[in-house]
Parts: C-alpha cells; sequence; structure tokens
C-alpha cells in the first residue's frame, strides 16, 4: 500500500521529541517524511530537512513557507505533525485546520482554553482531525485498562489516582539551563509548569482509561525552589463525569524518579495499576483474590490492547511504540477516507482536540483552585 | 538481666494486634508478660490470660480490676500496653497514668485532640512514659531516614509524599461486617474513619522522618461506598513546620494493595523511596546520580538503623521487629530509670503522646477542611 | 502454658546465628533460655549466660559441664541447640542424643555422610528429635509451595530451580578476615566451602518443596579466588527420586545479590517462583494463565501456610519468625510427648537428622562428582 | 540521505520476526524495503509483497528468483536478510554472499558448525558482511555491560551467568501444534531444541559481553515432556577464553517467566545483573557498595550505550529498537563502504558469522558432553 504522505514542523537536529515522532511515523510503513520545516533557522530547517531524505523543494524554511507550498501541490502532505514550542501550537494548527489539513499536534494544544474550544471548533467545521499527541495513550495495556473498564470488568469506578512525578526540575543550578528556565518563566510558559508539563498528561490518562472528564477540583500548587514564578509541584483532588473521585500529584522535584508516570484505577470489583517505567505489565487485582499480572502480548486481552501489541509476549515494547500506535490509527483512519470507506472504529481511539482542551482547561481551572486557597471550582 | 514486667490491656484471643504485641515485646527478653485484662468478658480474659502463662492472680477480668491489682504489688507491670477499642483508650492511659504507670498505648492516643492534650500533660506532669504505638517507627530503614534527614544529607527537604491505601474496606459486601461496619459508623469511630485508620501512620511517618509537625492543612474527603457515614478515601496537601510541602494520599477502596504504606522525601541533594511491603530495601538517589539499594543490615547505615537492624543483611525483618525495636526502646528507657541511669539517647526515639496529640489534631483539621470546601486550616 | 526449658550451645555475644535462635526460641513464648554454653571460653560462656537472664548454676562454661549438669536436674532442658562451629556438630548432638535429649543442630548436621548416618540411626534408636535448622524450611510460603505440591496443584514436578548466590566471598582482601578464610581451609571447613554453606540450604529447600530427595548429580566447581583451597562457585545438575529434573547454582561471588536464596519449580500444570530476600510474596503461574502474586496471610493458602503466618496480609514476617516457626514446631511436639499426646502432624514438617544426611550425602556427592570430570555419581 | 535498499526472505504474512525485522530496518529511516521473498508459496509471497509496498517486480515467489533478479538490477539490494527457516539458513546464506551481497542472518546461521565455518570463510572471502541476528546485542544497556567490563570496571571476569528460561515448550498438549513440534523433531530441528532456539541467545549474551568465547563445557541435557526427540531443558557449565566460568540454565518448560533471558556478570570489581524483560535498567554493585540502578539514557553511560539509546531517560525502549540498533549500525558500515570511507568503529559491534559459528559449535559441543555423561569437552 502507498505510503502516506507525512509533514513534520519543528522537531530539529538534536530534538528528542522529533526524533520521537519520526520514528513513530515511519516504524509501519504508512507514512513517509515528505515535507518538514524542522527548525526555527530557515536554512538549518532546509540543511536537516535534507539530510532526513525530504526532497529539496519540499525541505521548508518556515511554517508559512511549508503551508503555502504544501497548498500548491497535489501530492500534499496527507497529516501535519505540530511539534514546536507550546506558544505557537495554536497559531500553526489553526493555519493548517483552515486550509483543509489533518493535524497531530503536541501536547498542550493551546496555552489556554479559549484558543482550545476555537481549535475544537474549527477541525469540527472543517472536518478534519485534530489530534493531540497524549503518546501514553498508545501504549496497549493503557489501551487494556480503558477496554476493561469500559465493558464494565470493574464495575463502577470509585477512584483514579494518577501521578506524575519525576526529578527532572529538581536541581536548583539548573536556573540558567535555558530547557529549564523557560518552564518557570510566565512569558513563556503559561500559567502552569509542571502541570502543564508532565501532570498533564496524567489527567489525561485518568480521562482516557476511565472514559470520563474532569468536572470539578480543588488544587495546591507549590514552588519550592527559589527563584521560579510557577510551580514545581502541585496536587489536585478532583470529581469526574461519572462520579469517580480523582487524586492527581505531579512534581518536578522527585530525584529518582525517572519519568514517574503511574496510573491506578479502582473500581467496585477490581484495581488497576500500570507504571509507564515498567509498561508491559499491568497489575489487575479483582477483589478478593490475588494480583495477577498481565503482560502485554499474552493471551486473554482486549482486541484493544491486542491490537496495540507488535511483539510477542516477553519481549518489551516502549515508548516509540505508543507513539507508533498513534501513528498507525491516524494512518487507517485517513487511508479509509481517501479509500472512502469508514474506519476501523479500534482505530479512532487517538486523543483529539477536544482532549486537549479539556486538558488545559483542567490546568486552568487548578491554577484558579490554588490561587484561591484550594477552593473547588468547576473545569 | 531480670526481666521487667510487662501488662498488656485488650488483645484478646485472635486479635491480630494483640500477638503483634507480644512477639514484640517477648523477642528480645526484655519484657514478660506478668499481667493482663486481655478480653471485654472477664471469664474470657482471666482464661485467656492463664493460658498464656500468666499467673492467675494477675490475669484479671478488666482493666478496672487490673489496675488495682497492680497497685496492691511490689512487682507491679513496668510498663502498660493499651490495645483495646480506641474509644476507650483516653479513659484507660489515663488512669494508669495517674497512678505512676508507663504506657505503651495503641494509636490513636485518643478521639480527639483535647483528650490527646490532657494526656500529653498528664505524663508530663506525672513524668511518667506515654508512648504511642506508631509501629512502622520501629523498622530500621525508616530511622535511616530520619538519620539521613537530620544530619543535612538531602539539604533542605522540600516536599515529603506518604501514601497508605489498601483495598481493606473496599468490599461492599462487608456492610454488615462488624470488623469494618464500625469505622464507618460516628458513634464509635469518631469523625474520620480511614485517615484515622490507615492515614495517620502515613501522617506520622512524614512528621517522624522529617522532625516537622503539620502546620496546616487542606483536604478532601470521599465516601465512595454507599451506606457509610465517614470517608473511605482522602488527599491531604499540607505545610511542616519547617516549610517542606506535604502530599498525602489515603484509601480503603485501592483493590490490589495488600498495605500500601509508602513515604517519598525529596530534599534539595537527594531523595528517598520507602515502601512498608518491602521493608528491607531503601531507595536513595542523590541528585544527578543514579539510585542506590540501601539493605538493611549493610554497612554504611547510620547507627540509628544499625541499632535497630538483628540479622544479617539479605535476610529479610518484618513488622514484628519493628514492633520490637519499640518495646527494646522502652525496656531500655525503662531499665535505665530503675538503675538511676540517664538512657541511650539513641533508645528515645518512640513515638510519644506528643505525637499522638499531632496527629489526632491533624484528623480533626483534615476533617474541618474537608467540610469547608477544602479550606486551608491550622492544625 | 508453661515454658519448655531451653538450652543452647554456641551462639556467644556478638553471633548472628545465636541472636536468630534466641529469638526464634523465645518469640511464642513457647521456650525460656533456661541453660547454655555459649561460648568456647568458659568465663565469657558464664559471663553472656548470665547477662541473658540464665540462673547461674545453669550458665555453663562448657557443653560437657553443661550435659552433666542438666542430667543432673529434674527440670533438664527439654530441647537443646547446637549453634557451634560446624566441626563440633557430630560430637555435641551424639552425646546429647545418647542422653535422651531433643536436639535442633544448626546445618550441616556433621561434616560427613558416615556420621550423618550415625547420627539418624542414634536418633531412632533413642526416639529422640534430632531436627536441623533448615531455616528457611519455616517460611510461610515455603511451606505453601511444598504443600500445594504434594496435593498435585502443579501436577508432576518436572524441573526444580534453586540457587543460592551472594557476594559473601568476592572480596579478595578477605583472605586474612577469619570469618571467610576458614571457609576455604580443608581442615576446619571439610571437602566443601560454598555448597556446603550456602547451596546446602537451596538443596534442602528442593528437597523439602517437591518431597523428593537427590539420586544421582553431576557437578562443576570453580575457585575463583586465588589461594583458596575450596569452592567459591558451584553448578550442580541432578535427578531426585520421583523424576524431576534438578539445577542448583550456588556462589560466594555474586556481588550483588545480598542473599540471592531462590527456588522455583515447575510442573505439568503450573509454576512457582520465590526469592528469599522478598519471602512475603509468592509467583504462581498457572499453565497458560498469568502469574499470580500470593501474598502470606492472604486467604485462600494452604493450613499449612497458614499455620506458619503470624501477622496480618501486607506486612511483612522474615527471617526470625521462620526460625520461629521451627521452634514452634517442636515445641508442639515436644509438648504433647510430655502430656503423652499426639503431635498436631502439622507441627511435624521441621527437617530432621535425615534431612542432615541427605544435604551432607550430596554435597560429598557433588565433590566426588567434580573430581571425576563432573561424572554422574549417585547420592 | 539516500535510503538503503534492503531485501527480506521470509518474514510472510502473521511471522513475528518478520514484522520485527521489518520495524528494525525501518525504524530510522536508513532501510527501504525494497525487494522481498516472504513466503514460501510463490503467490503468497508476491501478495504480501506488493501489499508491504514493494514494486510488483521485486515482489518475488521464491528467494531464487530474488537473487537472480536482483543481480540483473543496478539498485539491487544493499543488505538481505535471511529470516526463513532454520534449515535453509545455509543455503540461501551461502548463495547471496557468493553473489556479493551482504547479509543479515536470523539464528542459528546453520544447522551444524562445518556449515557455520563455510560461511565464515565465504564472507571473508566475499569481503562480504556476514551479520547474524543476535539481536539482544542490539540493546543498549546491553552494550554497556560489554564496554564496561573492556574497559575494567569489573577487574578479572569470574563468573558469568546466562539464562534463557519460559514456559513456550511448557504445554503437554502442543504435541500437535505445529510452531511447538518441530522444534522437537530431529528431521528439522537438528541436534537441539531448547538449546539452538532460546539458550544459544544466552551464550551469545555470555560471550558478548565478556568478550571471550566458551573453551570447554559440560551439560546435562533433559527431556521432561513425553514423546519428545529433543531436550526441552538443559544446564551447561563452560570455561571461557580468559579463564572465566559459565553457568547457563535454559528451559522451555519454566511457567511462569514470559521471556526470561538474564545476565550477570561477576567480577572482581563489582557486578552486573540484566533482565530482558525489564532492559531499560541494568543493576550495577561495585564491590563493597550499594547496588545502583543504571537507566537507560540517563548521564554518565559509555558511548556504545548512548550511542544505541533513543528516547529519554525513564521512557521504555524495547526489543524492535535493539533490533533497529542491529539495522542501524550496518546501515552505517554500508553507506560508510558505499562512500568509501571507513565505518565508525563502534558501528561495528554487530554479531557476525564467526559468532554464528561460535554458538553453533557450542550447542553441538553441549550435546556431545550430555551424551557421554556430562563429560568435560572442547567446542
Amino acid at each position: 500500500m502507498k505510503r502516506l504522505n507525512w509533514g513534520l514542523i519543528g522537531g530539529g537536529e538534536g530534538s528528542q521529541i522529533g526524533l520521537a515522532h519520526r520514528i513513530g511515523a515511519e516504524l509501519d510503513g504508512k507514512f513517509q517524511l515528505a515535507a518538514g520545516a524542522l527548525d526555527i533557522d530557515p536554512e538549518r530547517s532546509r540543511d536537516f530537512g535534507t539530510r532526513l531524505g525530504i526532497d529539496s523543494e519540499r525541505a521548508y524554511g518556515s511554517w508559512q513557507e511549508m503551508l503555502s507550498g504544501e497548498l500548491a501541490r497535489r501530492d500534499r502532505v496527507d497529516l501535519l505533525t505540530v511539534a514546536t514550542p507550546s506558544a505557537t501550537h495554536f497559531e500553526i494548527t489553526k493555519a493548517f485546520l483552515e486550509n483543509g489539513f489533518h493535524v497531530l499536534c503536541e501536547k498542550p494544544i493551546t496555552m489556554n482554553p479559549q484558543e482550545a474550544r476555537q481549535i475544537v471548533e474549527l477541525a469540527k467545521r472543517q472536518n478534519r482531525i485534530c489530534a493531540v499527541n497524549y503518546g501514553y495513550s498508545g501504549y496497549p495495556l493503557v489501551r487494556q485498562m480503558r477496554a476493561a473498564v469500559k465493558q464494565g470488568d470493574l464495575g463502577k469506578i470509585r477512584v483514579v489516582h494518577a501521578e506524575f512525578a519525576g526529578g527532572f526540575f529538581a536541581d536548583a543550578a539548573d536556573a540558567d539551563n535555558p530547557r529549564v528556565r523557560w518552564r518557570f518563566d510566565r512569558e513563556q510558559a503559561g500559567v502552569s509548569a509542571v502541570i502543564a508539563d508532565a501532570g498533564i498528561h496524567a489527567l489525561h490518562m485518568a480521562c482516557f482509561v476511565t472514559g470520563q472528564e474532569v468536572r470539578t477540583l480543588s488544587a495546591d500548587l507549590a514552588t519550592c525552589v527559589e527563584g521560579r514564578g510557577l510551580e514545581d509541584d502541585a496536587l489536585i483532588a478532583f470529581r469526574m463525569t461519572a462520579g469517580t473521585v480523582g487524586r492527581l500529584w505531579t512534581s518536578g522535584l522527585a530525584i529518582g524518579r525517572a519519568h514517574g508516570l503511574t496510573l491506578q484505577v479502582f473500581g467496585e470489583k477490581g484495581g488497576f495499576r500500570w507504571e509507564q517505567e515498567h509498561p508491559n505489565q499491568l497489575y489487575w487485582t479483582p477483589l478478593g483474590q490475588p494480583t495477577q499480572i498481565l503482560e502485554r502480548g499474552a493471551a486473554g486481552l482486549s482486541v484493544e490492547a491486542e491490537r496495540a501489541s507488535r511483539v510477542t509476549v516477553g519481549h518489551a515494547e516502549g515508548m516509540p511504540l505508543a507513539f507508533a500506535n498513534i501513528y498507525r490509527d491516524l494512518g487507517d483512519v485517513i487511508q479509509a477516507e481517501k479509500a472512502g470507506q469508514t474506519p476501523d472504529p479500534l482505530a479512532t481511539e487517538y486523543p483529539t482536540a477536544e482532549d486537549g482542551y479539556q486538558s488545559i482547561a483542567t490546568v486552568f481551572a487548578a491554577v484558579e483552585s490554588a490561587q484561591q486557597g484550594s477552593k473547588w471550582v468547576e473545569v
């Protein structure tokens, strides 16, 4: 089957997230990198694009150039990924959606809920895909949890506990490190640092797995390292649409936790525990019975988990394959659209602009609550 | 050395906590069970006491009987443990302190802060020991954390994260199980269920290890299982006396977590993680370096941890030895007193009525905060 | 119930194994330390005994003194523990058995199979208990494995894999450390170092859990640290009485494994994995199903495991309680004998001289095999 | 940079290993699947090839057709992967090498050492790459171990312990399952089942990490499931070229171990432990110090490990990325050759025909030893 044309904005040389997107997009052979505006510097942008194998006329110097260049082509990109700094997501995503492109935007979709709402409505009006890269939702065992919750294996969900705590902002000496500094600068980072960067993934996971949204919350934000303008640790209590009680802790000060994204879901009939650092095992405890270790790739998992699983049980799969699952879903849906067919419903689980809106609205609500002494506010 | 005489109130036949106290007290050969009022039923009380090897005249039918009986003896008990239902702790502890006995009381020391304050003052006035059995503080690696914090290994402590989540109250069918039902009945359990039962241990651990107290807090209490009069899940944000930010989650709904008591401490220079279910390992991460697994019993630990450690590295020690450490400390202090000597300062780390007061005051503050929409309140 | 009188030979001040025995014997209140010959130095022996609370006339200066002293008493010790250097086990055990005492001997029961056979027959003739302290057999989940194998949960046992590897002999600088040096000196240690010290426990576990004995074996012994007269690493392939295939690795060079005693049992219908360093969890995988984590103390375990379990699920129990289980079994059997009753069959699972014989015979066979180029030999 | 042309033989629809190779080869954008003979059935072969996006004239019906087809082209494949049943590896690899292609062959390279030796010499004579896919050697932390051993961090290596035990052949009911049956049929599988299938990886790992070869060995092979013509469990003691003592256990009966490939390396100065099921952590214990958890992607690892690492620390990488590392190395070397440059030495760590020869020779020696009562034999 012919590969779809894929375009990438941002993700220049040395960018980790750019590499992860390229691996994710290419891994299944569904997409080929056909066009790119990879760097804020036009020359570096064109040079790196060419070195990645993009035809020179499609190795653009800027996203504006890329937009007009692609619009002029019949083989224009089938999907456009936005992996630029957060503050530019809105503008770029909006411009491409308005011109009829499918977009996958890095999180956060925008810097505030108002813009996110515009994107949601624009995508609906244009009937274009606007996906948001909550990449952890591509993990097979995350999809297993979602499927099990959906089919009632846990009964009513009582409590969801989400955590994203790492030591990424723990070094006070990083005050001069540009990769850290901008996070705590309100000008560049907006209203939140660690929630907007890390906690937002945990929030999305809580929603994705329970199939609910955050309705109300009470938050406490703390800034422990001197000189920072935004929070480096936060705790949020929340309630979800179907009544589930939520608990979220996120921190950048948790020295020793490399990438501590963890989800626990507790229903009437059983509980789940999943840790991103060991994504190939899911701990499932039916009420009153021993805990079981569900292995990715093992027999007996849901079709959703099986679909997202590539290699045999006992081998590890990691983050690049989770990303690849998002891309494969998008590829399937886009190919179906091009063929005038209905896409496989299993391919439509990728996070959307609506999820992006919910998340950023929750971040804003958390900031508002914290400012008012942890008062409960609506999202 | 002659064994000290030990008395036990409560902890009747089949009682888990009674067994744990008996093992803890006898394990080092410092105490012998000399007197007891073990059951609310006088006959069963005397019978079980005799079967445990207590002389028949000291196998009492009630604590009142025991108080007068022991007062009449020259070889009266050197330490009295109160392991009765929570609502009776105040009355019994008070009576024995007033009559000059050293007391070790199960947690919670009383049902409210006012009574706890009375006990604190009474113990001071009487110059008697009133210890409270926060038994987890007896674990060698918990003492290692406390010692390391004290000597500055972590620098300023930024965040402490304490968790006590298990599935112990997850079965809705337990509504008729008397061991569960009373917990959610305000008449018997007071103002709180899961915080007062489980979370209180995690709170004490946070204080014990950081050497601080909880100053202010914001709490969210949730009751997820229908028909319960008290909370079965809670989240608390707090601030401590030296400015440390605190996070606490406690739940009885966490199916799959057998006994999920966990402490994480994050300072400027490193982080700790310790889990009660695997108490012989402590994860220590110096800033910017790999995580180290500190094994109980290994060379290089603090004198506090070494003192609390019995068997060689690689063997497991468990909860009974943690209890035994509390008893050994008490035994050392009492023996020193009897000998007119100053006790080893290392023996004085056991939790006291003051700790008991702080904990119950924190529980009350959490309930007050939750009733006022998670408003921040002082402890 | 009155405590049984217990005597200890060896286990002087600072001895780890002596402390473990004292905790194990006293923990349940079944035994009290009534007599002892604790040190090779008579004065230190008497002094330490007195300090442990032994009456001065029973704080003996030597085991010979103790034997005649106790024989002269009506309240002579009900059980005698031998915790002296290995080379003296035979002589002391023999003397006490001949004089009608029940004996619990540290492993190895003797320095060679011929002597072990004599002990077995002597104990039988005298109708006295001669137990051997393979203390790991006291762990509740080890007894769970044994019970499950016995009742056929695994079907025919195909393979047993036992491992005892640690870094205890890894430091070449220990050549002058007397606690290490004697292990590699044929005069003091006999024919084997690491098998006789560590591997022997793993061998016993393999037999205890499968209910079989080692019939034939092929062994490879290696001495990696220069200057040692005996092996510091060994690998043994074996076959058991009911046809089970055995694999054993033992090493003193395994830096990073604190106390790596592990047992895996694989039958037609399922597999077990248990690790001594985390003794409160047993991994059980029924054929074709997810692995289950069986927690000590949880509902649904065998009566054998329940009996050996003290504190509630989720709390850790450790090595001292495993030892205590051996002592409690012995106490139950001795009390039944004194009362003229049949002991509880569940109390008779402690390892005996016969087990001690089998183990030492296996060690000798391994040495013989290794000397003949790993030739298969009979045990 | 232009992609290299890649050809695949075998790995038809539904083949797990075929999928893993495709992901591995395409992931970095170095290779594109340009030609294939993917199935033994010519029609299915062509059909599946086309569906994978291969031009129809290069979607061949057989490897013979592919060989002549590619020879006739100027843009012939730059690398040819052989992923057919083991018995055909020799013939196909030989044919392509003889015609000047670079080959990556699945393991085992051939069915016996004689043929493997021919391949080694043929590749040398032709000056072509003949790599063998011991894919686990592509894991970053495996390369970290190798690099650390090489630069002397562990001192002299005393013992290497390799294990590959899983439950893959545990179900006796699989006697009729063709995916299992052929493994135990001497006609199809040759002299060995579980060593040749699983243990061979562990053997290669032991050699790869220590930089040594197996010199002599003593083996015990067991067949536990009735009706099988070859071993389903094996234990091997060995000695390596620089004197390291080796231990290997491999089993297909180990129910509960999904994919139990584990390596432990013990030197004078420290020890390593690595488990394939959690490949992103390496346990490193310097003599006399606490164990450290080295995380893939963390600062301070060797250049070899850094090169093999793609995503940031704390994210998981899995088996597909290990495969991709082998492919990237091959791609780098082939590109350098095409450009007339010397390849980066770091790119030359992939396993070669020589490794393939060593492994299969070791398997044969193990079988010979077992047949002679575990006699020590030379490899």
